[in-house]
């Protein structure tokens, strides 16, 4: 099976998952809200959840990209493995918007642990989905660039770690464990623009 | 008529119907929910409803996807089939939710029907549409593969009768009926995944 | 400017309108709902409004379609002309819900109308949007074929003025007015799959 | 890498944050609202704020499609802007339900600037995309039109400043603001389906 209708599938949930985030800082607002204004700047950490959330989704895509790039071919086990993946991201929204309403009262922690354990299962699935296709080059293209295969296995590998960690954080210090999520998004985002060039292409 | 159209929509509609169950479950959390930790414990129907419904349509995407690799133009007629099959497709996140929110009182019946008449439809319309497009090899490709028709033909009509069948269970013991809709999505998967080649390629 | 992009855009846009109506269904079903079967066979009037305006938009996409398949290149007129189409075209699941809500109540004459002006205004920038393209050949391809041109053409130009009509019977006799609105959908779909094949190829 | 899956997942964003616009429309009509005619008549802004936004989001589509046909490849870096593009565009529907809900109450100024806002950051983003691609040919295609590139260069300079001004007009008079919005929309509209052929060509 060709992967062409993959990438359709995908770049539609993933596109849809991340403009359904709007929604969440919607429902922020009422329907009869007095001072506009006020509650407009009171709503801040829905803004944060938005832009933090949009631009992992817009990360997961770069990195779904990337990894197509490698790959020729899908079975069915591969395609099952991308709607799994694609079942754990649809669900960022959800916790976003936990973390928009409740990081400033009690539930910051249930929150923020939520939030951690659905980007460790996105983290996971992403590791499965590439480790099934990339083991004994399966699925990958027959003129795929080793280097570039090397690569993306080293940066798939930590992160499950990282995201486990972060959530464990989020028991002890909620919005530690936020701006973490969101320093690595960043993180992520600066490191792979600056050098994601040279190790893809080393 | 070229098919690549037919996919895009058809891939747009899986994806929106696929992403928008999240919102089935965003809803079971009110505004000012007290006790946040408690109420996402407390709400699990409404994640295997998710994940179930997900898969299910991840299981008629990739369906629809093999579908299409044997058939090489549309007509009339077969475009309209598509479009009932995608309406009934769409229709998912609604029953689905209705599962999710009274599985544990007393709608579940009426939920689980639902939920069965639903998926019932969904696997009449896939026969429908696949047997115009086979039947006399109308619209397949010159070059298509008889024994993969064979196996999809083969694969394609028991399902109508099986969620009939279930549909039936639904009304005297909707929690069977659910864990059967759950169990058979499971199963197509997994058997889809280690026989699908070996029949498509036999 | 080619055409492969504003084919995306048009399915992706025709595809979310499809797909959005199925939550005008979920919003008739309160959160805690008492006699959960009962209110699922009362709101009848949601699942007709789903199926015409679903098949409505279907009808829209598989018109979009044809049209474009005679059509090589667009220009900047012509791209807004599309907004424009599709503009009106994702208003359809607002008076799709109005119907559904209030055939039965003292707002059917409201409802009914603005589903007749909605679709009187599609009606009318396919016409604009065609008969731009298609004046003196100016986007059309080098080879389209002159019959299916003028059988667009043809098929085209009455429908405003039977939209405008069936949307007067409305401001009379809502009740009749929506079941033409549905026999109308329905008659096209079949008379086109039927000698859709004919006309065209003439 | 190759652009093409960018489009989509572009197209998606845009085609999703168009269609979502009528949501906004939707809210404005309660569950259970007596007079229906005359609350469809009052919620006109509601209209107004759903066909600017529309065409707006219309024009970016337009304009990012432009802008594609000049570039041949995506780096890391481009990627990425590009996500903060969609990231700013998928934000507008929010700006425009607060102008349609709050445009006549004490709220409207609040509502002005926000949409002001996010537009300014819509223009800012569109040119920092634009830049890193066009600076010294960086991504562009080898066979790019100088003539074009300079064109949207110059038309894309000022629509920060433009938007930027307008967000000031709003903090005084939110209603001129809005009005200036719908025209300028309006206006590039017109002005470059008249002369941006000539412009791309010259």
């Amino acid at each position: 099976m060709r992967t062409d209708r993959l990438e359709t599938f995908a770049d539609g949930v993933l596109a849809i998952a991340a403009t359904l985030l709007i929604l969440n800082v919607d429902t922020q607002i009422g329907e009869h809200q007095q001072d506009l204004a006020h509650r407009l700047l009171e709503i801040w950490p829905s803004y944060a959840g938005y832009a933090v959330s949009f631009i992992t989704i817009g990360i997961i895509w770069v990195n779904h990209h990337g990894l197509m790039t490698q790959i020729e071919r899908a079975d069915r086990i591969f395609l099952f493995l991308n709607v799994f993946l694609l079942l754990v991201v649809a669900f960022i929204p959800f916790p976003t918007r936990l973390i928009a309403e409740h990081i400033q009262d009690d539930g910051a922690t249930a929150a923020a642990v939520s939030y951690g354990i659905n980007l460790t299962l996105v983290a996971v699935m992403f590791n499965l989905t590439w480790f099934y296709a990339s083991r004994d080059a399966r699925l990958l293209r027959p003129d795929h660039d080793p280097n570039a295969v090397k690569g993306i296995s080293r940066s798939y590998r930590p992160a499950p770690y990282i995201y486990f960690a972060m959530t464990l954080v989020a028991f002890l210090a909620p919005v530690v464990a936020v701006l973490l999520y969101g320093g690595f998004a960043l993180f992520w985002m600066i490191e792979s623009s600056l050098f994601g060039r040279s190790r893809t292409q080393a």
